[in-house]
């Protein structure tokens, strides 16, 4: 290890890995193994150490962990802010570099993955107790993502394609947790250029809806207005 | 140091400090040290480790590092995105915490800090080299100072207080590099309830202006609608 004037903190990343299924919103936590420094065999975020020979770019670590931990590559990934200090770890002084991970619900995931109502974590006393700051980091991990569906396309990342524009509008409606309104959503949209129609349409509720794929670079775009409620 | 199964990369935190001088953003630099490991007396950013037998929090490994290294604390910080790789240092791998700091311009400070005019490093080829990804975090930093500006109150914080809505205007044009329309300026900030009346005045151009002074708690506030330029 390299020298340095004074003792380095340990280091990891934490992935906050969403999904949305069943119209919930539900994160990846997986059983930290037996021989674990603390918190063995305890559910937690899928996270890790970066190997200094293997990773060049803490998101290579990232990408590593999930793939290992989880066996998926998200299809969007974001920085959280990071978070360090004396107290997150029981063994001392700790710095964590979190990122929100987005995938959508048709993604195969190893067998042991266990995914959780997130609503549940942001109560007071969730069902399922988490180690470290795990359940923070999921806190400000969903905060960031219901901020940006009111300024910005991110929750597109939920999305495989084709989709029709109202299973889209009820994507951001389960992350803001209120109903939208729908000529403000399609507007938005529309002003975002982030996604086109196909050509193709199928039958909804008895009437035909048009299908839209994501334009590509997927790139989330910022609205010049918020997102309007059904009932503001 | 804390035994881990792996090389923990090396962990420091940057400041990239930045005040408003004759209608110019300027970012502090400091010169690094004689005995430094690389980069000797080569003005960069101020940053430095976490001292884990002094440090709390990451927060006051800044505020540490600041008081020692520029003499000042700043009026607000932000964290910014981490930044973790294995070519950033000549030595190898390591991982910066960036925090973005603002500080109004009358904050006296050590004598041998060095303030560079911000726009400088927007470009590809700088007047002055920094060592380190130095450019692209005060870059970064400039990016998220110049989008929070035309969406919250966050260049409130070059202010200290009493100060006319002319000035304050002042702030976040020269944050934005363009004139703002009048009107608009003032509705927002006018939604925010970030300021008050102190009830004075003074003479601006031979008309009265009211004078106003920070809400406190000062936090940002996020507004519903971007602001509006004179020319848009």
């Amino acid at each position: 290890m390299r020298e340095t004037a004074y003792p380095t903190p340990v280091c990891t990343i934490d992935a906050i890995l969403f999904r949305i299924r069943a119209d919930k919103l539900e994160v990846a936590l997986i059983r930290r193994p037996a021989d674990a420094r603390v918190y063995a065999n305890v559910l937690a975020l899928p996270g890790g150490f970066v190997h200094t020979d293997r990773d060049q770019t803490l998101n290579d670590t990232l990408l590593r962990n999930l793939q290992s931990k989880v066996g998926l590559s998200p299809s969007y990934i974001a920085k959280l802010e990071f978070e360090g200090n004396i107290s997150r770890d029981p063994e001392g002084w700790s710095i964590t570099c979190p990122y929100l991970c987005l995938v959508d619900d048709s993604a195969p995931c190893l067998e042991h993955v266990h995914w959780h109502d997130v609503s549940d974590f942001l109560r007071d006393s969730p069902s399922l107790t988490l180690p470290f700051d795990h359940q923070q980091l999921i806190q400000k991990a969903f905060q960031r993502l219901y901020h940006r569906a009111k300024y910005s396309t991110e929750p597109n990342y939920f999305f495989k394609n084709p989709f029709t524009l109202s299973e889209l509008q009820t994507v951001y409606e389960i992350v803001l947790g209120k109903p939208l309104h729908k000529k403000n959503f399609r507007d938005r949209i529309e002003e975002s250029m982030s996604v086109e129609e196909t050509g193709d349409s199928k039958i909804v509720k008895r009437s035909r809806a048009k299908l839209y794929t994501h334009k590509h670079p997927l790139k989330p775009h910022f609205f010049s207005r918020v997102m309007q409620g059904a009932f503001d």
